[in-house]
């Protein structure tokens, strides 16, 4: 095998990213060598991509060069001596979530969350790249009929299943209230439809997006740009019966949808806590949003392990959730200078962007999602 | 108003049932009195036309005459004096277990199942009538977007949503197997469907019924007439990754469909217990089908309330499930005779037959529903 | 029956209560008439005889005279002529907060929160007198063998079971911090031990509080006053193996205390939401604090119907559960300002107070209790 | 380190089993070699030992010679080349089920129950030995305060744990039957007396041990061979309120024991199956006992790895649950033929027998325990 390869690479502690010729990961006894065969990008690679504050501070100038990105997929092409599940020649994508086997939370069935958890590159080189390396603890194994491009927004997808589904996953018949246009949330509008959501009231800002959310199943749009926030709240109780949602999905993380969400969902429904505040602590209606309310409120961050790739991966490969209006941007890796630039244009005109390191692979995946 | 009114009522203890002028019903002070606007004919109902020994031993001939039916939907004409919530002129559709209130299962919040549970046109008179008296308690008001024909379903809809939900509700991405290609069945698939439920199996036997679930949503179909059980558990282990089924409905009662369930769920899956058996006690396979397992069994008898009408309601109201299809009949209530047969022909050819007091409400549903 | 009782009054919009005569309540159908034999004080009611801008807001002077007090005791010794379950001679105590049956929370169990809501002694008279009234609907039967000191605390410790067991009840075994040195929180150190909680952390101030918190099964006690936040904090990670608590009982509502619970709540961890802040909207750290950490928070407000009851009634009947320390005070009702008195002075030296109608009744009780 | 080592070895297909030289497992680079303090005597280690039909066809003689035994307890001395979370000198206990990582059960957390499942001294070389090894995800590192003949027993009471909690953990202030008086049903007793169980009814049979299962919590004892069926579900039904209890386990297996626990379960209630019956397919009261009672089972089968292991470790440790009565014989390793006979004699007059290797850790725990 080759011992050389082309990735994405933080050289320096500035904005941007190279594109450089680095050696290929070589792997643990436990881990997986994978070659890729696509990759998205994350907001959180917008960030390290920037470098702004947030990257400063996680990664830091010593860690550099580090390769970014860490939603993928690929085909396995050598496995450590001691792998026992993972198969040269599996089609997997990578959970980013690298657990410490040795965490309480881990120890109990929580993967997702621990006090040593690493990811994906951003604790560690990552997937934008021709080959990856990931401990074959957080290596799923994908379903064949699943496209590569569907294959690496597993990753996000399944943030978006977990911040529907819940801790408990009880939504049949229920009503939903999501906000933001980003890519996560609308893929929690297809979960959401998908599973049985009676009624999705998407809130965001952007025209693009939310004509994305419309395709993809919600049923109401409400534009923060467009109304006050009595009026939204007005717009959810005369949809609710006075009532309320009996689910709020905050994926936003600013002041206005958190204090949206703790209006909109009824007494003794859920919110999810999914979007992350630029700054925090921050002002929270404790009593008439929680207590007097009798609320729950679920803290979601990554994803079940892997409870929620099972569930997506069934309902992508049974064809019973269409998210590829989601995709709206596709690359050459070589190309993710575009990719970043079509994240990152305001108005905000794109959701999730994928890139391919073989042109052949973007090209037939171009013509499956038909994106020109 | 008028005093009397004309009803289906069993007036001897013999196969059959009379069509008569009774008395309109007294209503206590919280009960409420309905017009009925569509009815339609259960299982439950069969048993007792025929007077079979269940009906023999549950209702016995010291009860007669008694005007049968359960599955109704109506317009409140009055109120007693007490009721609190329902208002004259609501559109309803009546819970049939009409719960007593200081059963321990009734203070604990599981209202349909109790020690001293009356039912509806079993244990007093019933709704193929024009018009019946029901408890407030469990009297649903019911959405106005739905037209009566659906609302007299969501009844059994209840029973297959309670059944396809389980205790928790966790659906999501999974994948199930439904015995059985009667009505409840059939609304099982179409609510699984609508849930999320990933991968369908649906085991019945009649060719009519088992097409009626494939455009329900059921992604496979097993005829029990047409495989051996091992052919059967083979199948399921092939399209579960050999796993067998996250979640096995039964909901025929017979030994083999037991059977079926039993060896088809996965191992820490869950098995709906909702058919109920001609005799029991009967062999379980207590040791390999669930200990060993270690899987959940959920008896499920009834409707949670109001917890699976709330969720029917908003489905059905948000258009975001189609059971039309199972509504293969419709007659007007005086032709109750003619529902019975197409409920009792075999090879079964029908799957829920509905009754209209008013021929005019019948030639609208008819119209409605395309159905000839 | 005679037509006037005694009862402790709120009769103008100023501090304190008169002790009055007053015309018994008359029931409406689906109400019953109680004689009390015990009663006792609660927070709320402290609020209404201090007239501060709580009780001036949520009661306002219009509403007055209104008969305070909710956490009671008595026989029954009228029905209303609908009611069903309730007969007189019960001894029965009053869920407190009497639900419309209307609300959809009611409609799907969640009685104890609602949109119209309306709390005994808050929104109508209550039960410092020497009869009450309430609807069947919130009527819970006592055990025989529990006497009516117990009875009347059963209120309080129905919030503090619901405060600890959470909307699971999963608590066996785990490690949990409860703040506070009030009654409920002294109870939920009683229940929790009661139920398994394998580790109990109680941060309070006062003393004498902490003292009884001791006696009813705290394992360590944090002192507000006498420990930072980091040292308590610090305290914490010490005592869990470095994880934090499993769960966070938050029952003082102050900003420290809530900051206490958020960071030593473990990463998928459970946090109770039940004391509620004298200001809000406050800062909450919700990234690391909710998001980051995947935890849970529960809003608490009032007793799951009659879940909490029944299990408390349990606990109390088999001697499961030793409250007594928590009842510090027991007076005659004519003494109800000797209670105020108790319930307030600081530095603080007293838990639950219990007032009696009948002076035989109170001597019973001191001597049970070993009360002076 | 020493080559050589003494175990308890079935060296041939017939009753009994030999003390044998053998060599000191040689461990993967996952495994940990463990020198053991205490190891006791489970119900599958008499049906080895008997070499009766199941262990026939489950072990067969080609795997003979095989070292018996898996409940233990030791410390770490030597851990494999890519071990993780184990040190060298943590003393652990195993849990016995050597899960597959890449059964779907397994990779959905449900790791103790799996399709390619092994089991330490049933499927390999097991802990009646002076070493043996486990890999290091199935070894649980005890807290240092927990002596070794608890640190052993941890594993059957693990079982107990996951019985009495079930899938949901809620047991606090509920009522509970418990079949049978061998050790597991007695630590059941004792777990759920610890856990808030408000009302224990053990059903068992031989004098000794019921006294043990009232030692250690049980409030009412029923002996099947001093009563009848109906007696037997007449007391359950009186002392319950006439609605029976929330929660029945089932740990004999028996028919009788099977027919007890459905009929005694109430309404709505939980049945824990976890005894194997000597035959299976075998009757069940489907129609009565779980369709119209609309129970649960729970199927429960090994412990759940690690919850039940976090639970009981924290519940020892802080001396909230005395065990010690549960055993009721020690014996060095050399001695295990006094421990099975201690087993098998009848009528029954022992628990759980714990052995030895070494003859002052023998000294020391009779001593703690307070056995001659």
């Amino acid at each position: 095998m080759a011992e050389k390869m082309r990735a994405v690479v933080k050289t320096k502690p500035a904005p941007g990213a190279d594109w450089r010729e680095v050696s290929i990961p070589k792997i643990l006894p436990d881990w997986v060598l994978v070659k890729v065969r696509a990759t998205s990008i994350c907001g959180t690679d917008v960030h390290i991509y920037k470098w702004d504050p947030w990257a400063q501070g996680r990664i830091g100038e010593k860690r550099l060069p580090q390769t970014l990105g860490h939603e993928v997929a690929g085909e396995v092409v050598e496995v450590g001596a001691h792998v026992k599940r993972i198969k040269v020649g599996d089609s997997i994508s990578a959970e980013t979530h690298i657990y410490d086997p040795g965490d309480l939370t881990a120890l109990l069935g929580s993967f997702h969350v621990g006090e040593h958890m690493k990811i994906l590159g951003v604790d560690c080189d990552g997937a934008f790249a021709e080959y990856f390396a990931v401990p074959e603890s957080v290596a799923w194994v994908n379903d064949k009929s699943i496209p590569p491009e569907l294959a690496t927004i597993q990753e996000p997808m399944g943030n978006a299943c977990y911040a529907v589904l819940g801790e408990d996953a009880d939504v049949a018949g229920k009503t939903m209230v999501i906000t933001g246009d980003g890519p996560i949330s609308l893929f929690a509008v297809a979960v959401a439809r998908a599973c049985g959501v009676a009624k999705i009231i998407l809130i965001g800002k952007y025209d693009f997006n939310m004509d994305l959310g419309k395709r993809l199943g919600a049923d109401h749009l409400l534009f923060t740009n467009k109304s006050t926030a009595d009026e939204r709240y007005q717009f959810v109780r005369d949809h609710t019966g006075g009532n309320g949602v009996d689910i709020a999905l905050e994926m936003v993380g600013s002041q206005d949808s958190i204090v949206d969400c703790f209006r909109m969902v009824r007494k003794a429904g859920r919110v999810t806590a999914f979007g992350i505040p630029s700054s925090s602590p921050l002002p929270v209606d404790y009593s008439a949003g929680i207590v007097f309310k009798g609320c729950q409120i679920h803290g979601i961050n990554g994803r079940k392990m892997f409870d929620t790739w099972y569930r997506n991966r069934n309902l992508l490969a049974a064809g019973r959730i269409n998210v590829c209006p989601v995709i709206t941007h596709m690359f050459s890796l070589e190309d993710y200078t575009k990719g970043f630039e079509a994240m990152t244009t305001r108005p905000r005109a794109s959701a999730k962007v994928v890139l391919f390191p073989d042109p052949a692979e973007l090209a037939a995946a171009k013509k499956r999602c038909g994106i020109d």
